[in-house]
């Protein structure tokens, strides 16, 4: 038996049916919809035959086939979406792993074959992403969330008490991951590069490394009338001097930067800014470019203060470091998508987290003009069976041992 | 009887107690705290015998001292403050034209001398300045404006009422300019020029003309990791672009140009943006320079989309052209303010206005670190008391009929 790339698209296409719709995927963890998801999910790995499904302490949903070899190779990703989000993001990676474990039944003589969904990647509902990878991974501060409340003022704890998972047992997730030996993802690249290169699919070399900061310029706010230009010391300006800074940087060391959001007080048409907040974002695959990339980021945004009379400071959000894929999975990878081409991810991935302990690799299928986290995001579907049929063929080598030894 | 200024700066102290404290002025227009100021007024100018005190339909207040020429001229400003304003901005105008009454009192063969507190100067509570001015000045269009609501909701329409001001009969009130012959104001000048000149008054010869415009820019909201940097339409760093041009093409006019909010969407550090809006406010004192501002912006704004394929648009928010003081006026408030100063008002103001229909002319004293509309807002003693003098003696030249004739 192998892998039947047109199952999985008829699956996807079920569960958008059930939980996506002309506004979007409606997946949002610990909703109903995303309950939803999982029914179907659940429905389907009856069919498969001999599969013990269990959820974790962290809400991620394990799926095992046994094999006759030691040891488990876990393939999925997360069935949560944004709201009005897009119908393979997750979801592809979900059902792809589905299908490898339908065509590990058929398969001896192979490890045991594990699918896992894991819980609320996006973080769309309170903010935290990678909410049950980084559990299993053993990176979920409990303490630094569990304040966190959902728009309508839902504490996390209580919702997820709702779905059967305890907050302050989370941690205890991380066993999940002894028997693991590798970790397998495919995923669509949310990005514009594969559709531009004329590529349905790659492997994935690593994940960018995140450097996202909060750049806080203080000038003086005064009258937009009566201050003339000479006398003003505009925080908004400073911010966008260094905005249009960050982009030449990015550029010259071929990583990315983005500056999408900023806020200036108090804000007005009639008021020079007094305080502009600008949140800066910059990501490289490799570590020393990017500290290059956050140093010239802070000289160019002293820089711009400075000529404006305005001080500047910087204060950190959030970071991670680059991480690279396993070398023999990504061959493999290499080996299987038959395009010759590895990218490293601009985005996160569960795979990233899986990273941190044990072999792991991704693929990706290409995204109709890079559109992702929106209901336009799409990937043509002879892209999709070439990727799924691709990432089904790398799934059954590491199953058989033919990859890891 | 001459000018007492520091009688005028005792009225300003007492009023500043009843209606100010540590957070700044609290005379909003069309609450208690304005009343309380109105209360204060009306107390001073029965003490000042024979004056006639009215409110007209737009809720202006009106104190009239009849003279034995023909026509009035108005003395005024405003008592009305933003929320945690500053205690001169207008109250110092309405004290000073009580103090140019009780001398005016003392005063024989001269015209009718009138005070004019003009009702809701900043538009602080409803959005709509320059309220009871525009209202006498016939330019208030009640259509536009009777759908408003302050932050708590309520209706414009019902506040008025609650002060007794009809809405529909506010136009009314342009019966009041008929009998006038000139109109005069003293304010601080809300800007940092005179005190980096060192002076502590001067004449001001017009109000700069105002093109407030929204530029929009269309590009493609996308994913900040996802992105590369020559794939990208990012319209946030348009406007920051468009920003620095404003700021440029304002110096080379030598007017002034300001960028005091932009939005972005989605306005999240992880997408680059795909809409940008850019509030622009371009001033200067005359015609010529400011539309050639406007048309260098709009082309700047149109190279920066075009230069990062993004479409760009324009609708304007607010206009109103430059106005010229009238020459006589101007020419006796410079030989009253006796520093050889004139210079235009950045800030708009009650007297431009009038200006539409009468003579009328300003005089302005120091801001200390050009601050207004906040509670550190402030002028010299010394300064206030040069401009007082001067604006009462300017006052008095007028009402005797030695400046127009």
């Amino acid at each position: 038996m192998t892998i039947d790339a047109r199952r999985v698209i008829a699956d996807l296409r079920e569960l958008d049916r059930l939980t996506g719709g002309p506004d979007g995927a409606r997946r949002v963890c610990w909703t109903k919809e995303w309950l939803r998801a999982r029914e179907l999910l659940r429905e389907r790995l009856e069919d498969v035959g001999g599969v013990a499904v269990a959820q974790d302490e962290a809400g991620n949903l394990w799926a095992t086939l046994p094999g006759d070899r030691d040891g488990t190779v876990a393939v999925g990703s997360h069935l949560d979406s944004v709201p009005n989000g897009g119908w393979l993001d997750g979801a592809l990676g979900v059902m792809a792993a589905l299908e490898v474990l339908r065509a590990a039944a058929a398969d001896s003589h192979r490890h045991t074959a594990a699918l896992v969904d894991f819980a609320d990647e996006e973080g769309a509902r309170f903010g935290r992403s990678l909410f049950g990878s980084s559990a299993v991974a053993g990176t979920l501060d409990t303490r630094a969330i569990e304040g966190l409340r959902d728009a309508e003022g839902g504490a996390l704890g209580e919702v997820l008490a709702e779905h059967g998972v305890d907050l302050e047992r989370t941690t205890a997730a991380t066993a999940r991951r002894e028997s693991l030996i590798a970790y397998l993802e495919l995923h669509i690249e949310q990005g514009p590069v594969l559709e531009g290169e004329g590529l349905p699919v790659a492997a994935v070399s690593g994940t960018f490394g995140v450097e996202r900061y909060r750049f806080s310029f203080d000038g003086q706010a005064s009258h937009a009338g009566t201050t003339p230009m000479d006398m003003r010391r505009d925080a908004g300006l400073a911010a966008a001097g260094t905005a249009l800074a960050v982009e030449q940087i990015a550029r010259r060391h071929e990583g990315v930067g983005t500056c999408g959001r900023v806020d200036l007080e108090p804000g007005i048409p009639t008021a020079v800014a007094g305080r502009a907040d600008l949140l800066v974002d910059l990501r490289h695959a490799q570590g020393e470019p990017l500290a290059a990339m956050l140093a010239e980021t802070r000289a160019e945004a002293a820089r711009a203060a400075a000529g404006r009379g305005c001080s500047m400071s910087d204060s950190e959000l959030w970071r991670i470091e680059p991480i690279s894929f396993d070398g023999r999975l990504v061959t493999a990878a290499l080996e299987a998508a038959c395009t010759g081409r590895a990218l490293p991810s601009g985005a996160l991935h569960d795979a990233a987290e899986m990273a941190r302990h044990l072999p792991a690799a991704m693929m990706f299928t290409s995204s109709t003009r890079g559109i992702s986290h929106a209901k336009e995001e799409d990937t043509p579907e002879p892209d999709l069976e070439r990727a799924i049929d691709a990432f089904g063929r790398l799934a059954l080598r590491v199953l058989r041992g033919e990859v890891l030894g």
